[in-house]
């Protein structure tokens, strides 16, 4: 008895991603594949360049994807810009600052770090003064971290970094497209990005760009590659310069994505498929009106939430536009509420990570689920849930309170 | 102005692959997703891992998929099977020994290969005589290597590996559902593929399966990376038993399928569903009957090729049922042929590698294109194309051949 088709519950995906995809990006995932040189292949190559360059707002010609998850796109950007044995600078808010330093360490790295408490951000100064102290060669910082919904500001990073001469590289997979980012304005000097949460598809590519001083950088180091490809000469010791993987080198990568198409992985067609679809279906509502439909709904979900009677969690004023953490109640065991809500309404939020978790939920509003509808059935389905629970919920409390956000009340 | 909906135009692909993705596939592909902790994906994910342990032919536990193309599947296991200064031996018969070699070296490792003219295999003996001499901790060997059409017969090397204490790894991106193969029994310990072969899918999903010897390499450098965590000890010099990444390490993918569901990546759920629609549809028709339909097609193209007048390539005693290599007519330039192939007709077969380019034509004969009239159409369409460039190709000649191939002339 061979398995059945495929045939995936209904569900609300209200947690911190994925969420649900946009079936636009899901129907040009089903579009039949091309041979790897076709011209309509390259050429839709260069097209989602164009797209991501757009999304990224910036100028960087090295704009492609990495052929693997958002964490794919991390390592491919650590790997190639850090030689073993060079100073990584991590300031650390939440989970996925472990994740640079992790990778980082396995990267040969010397890795520094600073640390607040989760919730919170750095203010610039801070970060300067661990810059002057450690003179990285890189400071590895996420922009929004779901595992404490607070995005870490940006723009005067770039300045920073240039006057002591480290590269800025931040990880935007749980902020970009619903979140203000600029590449350029801010200087940052390499990006990366997932589908998953604001960009409304399924995990798998991972938008990437570097600038001009970043390439350099994977540039001088490929060169020596080069020279290394002699087996006798085949040392992995700490400080050479050799990029320590294939698949990850991001000038080979740029090679492939190049006029040179030079040939190295087998693209991923169908999730490249996606990723111009995400891409494409947010140009063509607006980045700016992206965000800030983002912005609404989020603050409509906060609103909902204090409305029920929940306490938000972390800095209100560094929140991302497009994720809520909330304080489960005292007495109520948090993955119950959340086995219940999947179990009878088909509606998952999520739990988080580490200190926060069974402290905090994570209520997201992104991507094609950042709407008025999924809003105010997340708040009708957990007065719910939460009432079953024991919690004392104002009757109609989040929905009120989301529809005066609104201002529809 | 917006890019416009993806549209790719038609093409009947038989060249080395990516070949037409069986329309199923991507069918499955546009289902929506769950949660990456719903019990629906953790049920499909462990599904999933049975498939493919039909498929491999094995009864191994660890039987994944790494997120990202075939060449993510290799280099997450020689990264993680070969700590860095370990001795590795490839036996190189095309370009995709090559590409072995380039991954080993830059894990660090000690390379040693051994090497047969581009179009042969190697003699078991061969083969154990460098084992005997290199004394290495694994031997990595392409099974079949599209640059050059052949198929390395793997039977007799595990009981030489393991004679000689080494692991035994093999790629089968370019030969698994079309060709026999069978881990177990063949005494294999790691094995890699791709879905954009016989398996009939997309690139971007590396199914990988670990025999029990192979998982004790990796939880042993596991054990020592967990150790290492402390950043006063983060020495990525060669001779430590670190595992150099962190998205390539099974020994997390393997935590993150496994019972323990530690997380690691965000599951790449699209190409999860199309990994698992390929397997399905192949355990479907059955593997022996989808080798039996690749050979017969396979010869049957050969036939055909001949029957135009064409001189095949390489060992024909070893070649893979799925691809058929042919000398380029003297005085014919291979790439306008091609360029004609496709911009007239919307057909695509391949060129060659490295001492090969120019010199043969690789056609295909894989997964869902594995059929009679996708066979009879190419040897129509080549008829005329060769006889524009110049070639005097018996009338009919490739369609007769095919057919009393077929039995049917």
């Amino acid at each position: 008895m061979p398995a059945p088709q495929i045939d995936p519950p209904a569900r609300l995906l209200m947690g911190p991603g994925p969420v649900n995809a946009d079936p636009r990006v899901l129907r040009a995932m089903s579009a039949q594949l091309t041979g790897q040189y076709d011209p309509f292949m390259t050429a839709t190559m260069t097209e989602t360049q164009q797209l991501y360059r757009e999304v990224f707002r910036t100028e960087n010609d090295a704009t492609v994807l990495v052929d693997g998850t958002s964490r794919a796109g991390i390592e491919a950007a650590i790997v190639s810009l850090v030689a073993p044995g060079e100073r990584v600078l991590v300031p650390r808010f939440g989970r996925f600052g472990h994740l640079l330093v992790e990778i980082a360490e396995r990267a040969g790295a010397e890795v520094h770090t600073i640390d607040v408490p989760w919730g919170q951000v750095f203010a610039p100064e801070q970060i300067e003064a661990a810059v002057r102290e450690v003179r990285p060669a890189l400071v590895a910082v996420v922009h929004g971290d779901t595992s404490t919904t607070v995005a870490q500001p940006l723009a005067d990073l770039g300045p920073i970094c240039r006057e002591y001469g480290a590269l800025l590289y931040s990880d935007t997979t749980a902020s970009l497209g619903g979140n203000d980012f600029r590449t350029d304005e801010w200087g940052l000097d390499a990006v990366t990005a997932g589908l998953q949460k604001c960009l409304g598809g399924p995990s798998g590519s991972a938008p990437i760009t570097l600038s001009p001083r970043a390439v350099e950088v994977v540039r001088a180091r490929s060169r020596v590659e080069a020279g290394l490809r002699d087996p006798a000469d085949s040392d992995g010791a700490r400080g050479t310069e050799r990029i320590r993987s294939n698949y990850f080198d991001l000038g080979m990568i740029l090679d492939y994505w190049g006029p040179a198409r030079l040939n190295h992985h087998t693209e991923a067609t169908t999730m490249l498929y996606g990723a111009r679809e995400c891409a494409r279906v947010l140009l063509q509502e607006g980045l700016d009106v992206a965000v800030e439909r983002h912005r609404l709904h989020g603050e409509a979900m906060l609103a909902g939430l204090q409305g029920l009677g929940l306490t938000p969690f972390g800095d209100l004023a560094h929140r991302m536009t497009n994720i809520v953490a909330v304080e489960i109640p005292e007495g109520v065991v948090g993955d119950d509420v959340r086995g219940e809500l999947l179990a009878d309404y088909g509606l998952e939020i999520g739990t988080s990570f580490g200190p926060l978790h069974g402290r905090v939920w994570r209520i997201g509003v992104m991507g094609v689920n950042a709407r008025r509808d999924t809003v105010l059935t997340t708040l009708a389905v957990l007065e719910q849930v939460l009432r079953r629970h024991g919690v004392a919920v104002p009757p109609s409390g989040g929905v009120d309170a989301a529809l005066a956000s609104y201002g529809s009340a």
